[in-house]
């Protein structure tokens, strides 16, 4: 079973700029260390990156094709793009929301989402062990499912 | 007399999703009626579908070269987008914003648009049909113009 | 089978007043255009026109005794007037929201509507033929309903 | 090493309420999971509800001097509690809030937290599983910390 | 050394449209007065133009790499666009926001602005000569600094 | 002793619309109980209703002259109307206002009252047994005035 | 000449009712004060009091075939009406709005007109002389128009 | 059956303070005069007082237990507690708000309530007897159930 | 008895700035005219201008010792000075505040007005005249005060 | 003469917690400099320090029949606590509000309290002389009295 | 050592206006009482009012040539002033922030201040012994200082 | 040909305070830095600075007797001063807005300009070369001008 790692604008930057807010990790280790969890459990992990809209748009419509959940970090488009709410309520698998950073501890507009209310859940805070927990939990749905 | 009917982000999932709210016609289905009133007038319609915001402002900066009026379903760009704002009002061809659903039914962010100010008018709720009406207004201008 | 045609306050005025917004026409010109049109589809229409929030409450109620629809333009009550939205509940013809000028391009105040949420759809900035087309729509309903 | 998990107002109702939002387990049932997997990794949980705010409080202060970490479900204070977020604020442990549902598609008051920020993360919307996330997050932190 | 000149959504269509608020200066026009003025100073402009709000995000994050600094006109994502105050913030080079026309005497969501904090400075409202200046600074930054 | 029983707008509708929310009782149903209770208590009651808010002032007014008391169901003019508001004010009567269903569990417009401010009380969410209350506190209040 | 003098709602009570803020003049005698101060100016007064929003709507469209301007008090109706803002707007005569108390010292929902942007202008808090002003004013307009 | 009375913060200084707006009877009076009516009915009351929050929802999650129905005055906790609508949203009994004092006639604040959505009904203005319709209210639905 | 006519901030420009708006009296003219007024009634003024707030606070506190009144322009501190606000409170002599724009048709920072609530009355959009009519308050106070 | 000193919750932490906000004298250090002062005056002081909002209700009540005046800090509950604003209402004994930091140069919710409106006065930003000032004042008012 | 005791607008005239708001002493009485307590404590006041915001902040940018600390009433500026806010910020000595009355039971707009944030802390509602503590706060500062 | 520097409050205090936000530059400094500019293509500047907003309005009246245009640093006036904004619109000759400090990324309240709207155009956030590209604005208008 496959699952989608989707990662949204200016992710392509990590463990270069600022790295006292988002450490020191690039987007390249954070998915080679999910791929390696994700294959422990017998799952496959596809990687995505676009600093795009409509091209996250694109990634999430086609990953329902394949995939059996995704785990999504829609950074700066979090607060600001109703197509994309639009999206994960039109597809059927589920999309678990990440963020590297606790999101609630910074600048007042990006405590407000207009995607998380049709996602499975939400996971901020805990640096790449936001995705962690957020592949873990379409692995289990995916297992224990009844 | 060409008229450009103008699909926004994930109007391609017609058909397919949700269909209590947007019904169980595809977006080819649409189109393909569309093209057949406009026909009957001596009208031909071109039909375009993005998800990238964008793409969009091309789509409607390129009609103006060659198509007399825009029938436009902004989808989710409507509550969010000054750019396509810009471009509405920046084009001299009149565009007619539609709605499948009557957005005044669904959450208060959908009330509220950026574009409608700068359309000719607005239709929503008739789902096929408010492309059809938007339609039948710019061939209706077309036709009796002075 | 019968369709209201529904004025609310000044629209007695039209053609009169203000012709750059609501244009030329006289209340008696549009409703006789859309009582050709209904004839050809061999519905009859009346027509009702009111200043008095309640008695536009009052010809609501009494429509659905006769009436299969309503097209209902209600102007400067759009937007302050429970009362109506209650009565557009309670009544189970449905009723389209008409507007001769585009609200959108005009006082924020007219942005909101409290009546919209409960109407079949609405269609604004058109001039009569915003009318018009609402008149098509409950034709159309009534015709191909299953 | 200790960890406390801490749950706020009405969750000792938990399996016979709404179960449709709060899933069928009673509060000991996850306190029992939930101590299972940490004694596997040789961590010790206590466990602790109160309906008043204030015992709320006085737990958060105590656990200071003996847990490694809070993961704390503040439940209806979540919104409300300036006295919490201040005791978040000065003790040296990390709390991880947390919730069983996703408030983000409930009512729009619950979107709201005066807690988050202080908090190390927060994790909502996957049931039970959103303390498990955060207790692994509690025992990672004190495993791996150099 | 190089300075990146970029324009955001629309300003293709610069000189032939509302010319009473945008000039009737085309884009090119504007380009090539820059390069000359750049020239006399021993710097070298690149331009560039999107429609495309992901674009503007390459473009910004790919200019770190070989410019010294930014002139941007991000146009309508000026107030709209968290992911391009995130690059903004994250890329090392100073970006200075430049706007034709006086934005503070137009419609008021245009007065806000996600994205002016996180840049060097702001100029609003001399015609093409807002780049001017924003040119001039990024040279005397250059030239002068110790 | 007389008492006012006044029903605002659409309540000429109950038991025939919504009944899920407002009951099967017919408005003739309503005011037959009132009538029964009232005589029992030696009170007479005068019932009325109008869909037009400006009837509704005439009501009130006139009812100084002769009622020691006004149930009043505001209905939709509840939100609304500032001239009932200062009717209310005005005259020396007590007035009680009275809702069918609970507002405060319906859209939040219904929960904002520019009339209750100057009523004896209010009574919302049990059905007719809203009015019962009321008249028993009309009652009441001229049985036991010291 | 002819002039309008219309008061809104519960203006039939003044004298009656809360003589502290109203004065305790009745509306006879303002008008007749009124009468005679046009007279001895050759101009003519007809007054007109309604408690139905729509009624005042009627008096306002019928006063333009008759009068050369109107002294209106919107009492409640001020602060809520849109279709008067309209009507106003709509008519050819000037409307100059009068309030006997000053209704900026008084509840903060009175703080706001819907009417005053499109009357001549506004008087409040001089008692009977409001009207006695805006009296003055419209013989003013007549008396000395080039 | 019995009915639970439960009082909120500062209600134990009833008849002390403040008597021009909560009335001359001590708290023991007004449970006295329920507890007489209560027992004409045969049902019986109990009654509880707490200063504190949390005992307010611990006393509503035991009523479920042993009563028909509560009659509630949650006072101060109207307006701030999220805790108590989640426990009147989660037991089984109806709930129902009475306040003494007319709450719309005081400060701004006071006219909001988190509590009302879950409640049954609520009663306000009209001293001990908001109890005592409450109390008739859950005697009758208990009395007429089917 | 004396009266103090005071100008606030701009309008010693009176007459050379947009005349559309404000006319095309010189502040010399008005005040000229104002003096001849109150001749003949036996009054005399005295006339005063500045554009600093806070001589205007001196000249209001120094007025009250030898005028019985004050008619006043605040002009563009009428909307931000709460300085003023505390004088016209604190002084015994009624102030009547006037505009020679009718304020209510343009932005919407100038419909609010923190001084009016303590004025005796307001008076706006008939240019010199709405001093005219402040004046002629003053006078008939003066007069007729028994 | 016995004076309460009320500290709210997260006070007990006092010196050890956040020592740059909040100063290092632990309560115990800041109660006996108090005692000491008020010693001097003959005045004898009572401490008290709880972190549930109901008890402090109750200390507050308990308080008015022994004290002649409180010095309190609410802390956290400053700007979420009804029922303490209440109790503080309903007391005759006059409340003094005291911080120890100043609320406003923090976070924007600290600026907002509900309770000043009642207290006799508040001090603010002065540590431990915070207390000692609202000591000072009740002292005097005690002793000049007349 | 010096200290500046200055007062804002209207100030001058204490204890003639509104005394039962703000005390029947003068400004006199008030600046002799503060002079002869300074004086016990070697400390020299020096007195300053003005009615003109810009001399206040000229006040304190001189005083801080000469004085330790000021005591400052802002009064009317307080809400208003970003120049005072800023010339605060700029300057290095000590300002405390005084108020006779306690402007949190006043209107609204007195709750909120601009220039709180940047002084040392806050004194409000003891009549002229506001000033009195902020002078013994001064005087503790400069007394104790390490 | 003249130009008019003018300076608004605490800007006299340059180069003094707070130098991590406005630099080392004494106004002095930045004035004799532009004066040589200016003269250097023929123009002559006047400077002038004051802390009272009034004399600044007094400038910019003067001014448009002899100067060609003002470039204006109105500093904490911006915030607040409607009186500016009245006299910049009134006058004649453009004015450029200039601030040292970008501030849009300083305190919220610094981001909303009531004068910007009424102003040729802003520069913010290069120190003393904002007053610098303000001035070459003004000599590049009169020097092209047609």
């Amino acid at each position: 079973m496959k699952i989608l790692i989707l990662h949204g604008p200016n992710l392509n930057l990590l463990g270069t700029r600022e790295t006292d807010i988002y450490g020191k990790l690039s987007l390249d280790d954070i998915n080679s260390k999910l791929g390696k969890i994700a294959k422990k459990h017998n799952f496959e992990i596809t990687t995505n990156q676009s600093n795009i809209e409509g091209e996250l748009v694109n990634a999430l419509q086609d990953a329902q094709k394949w995939a059996v959940g995704v785990v999504f970090n829609p950074a700066g488009y979090t607060h600001t793009s109703v197509a994309l709410r639009d999206t994960i309520a039109a597809i059927d698998i589920p999309v678990i929301e990440v963020h590297l950073s606790n999101v609630y501890g910074r600048e007042e507009f990006r405590h407000k989402s207009l995607i998380s209310g049709h996602c499975a859940g939400k996971i901020t805070g805990f640096g790449w062990r936001s995705y962690l927990y957020g592949l873990m939990e379409i692995i289990e749905i995916n297992s224990v499912k009844v």
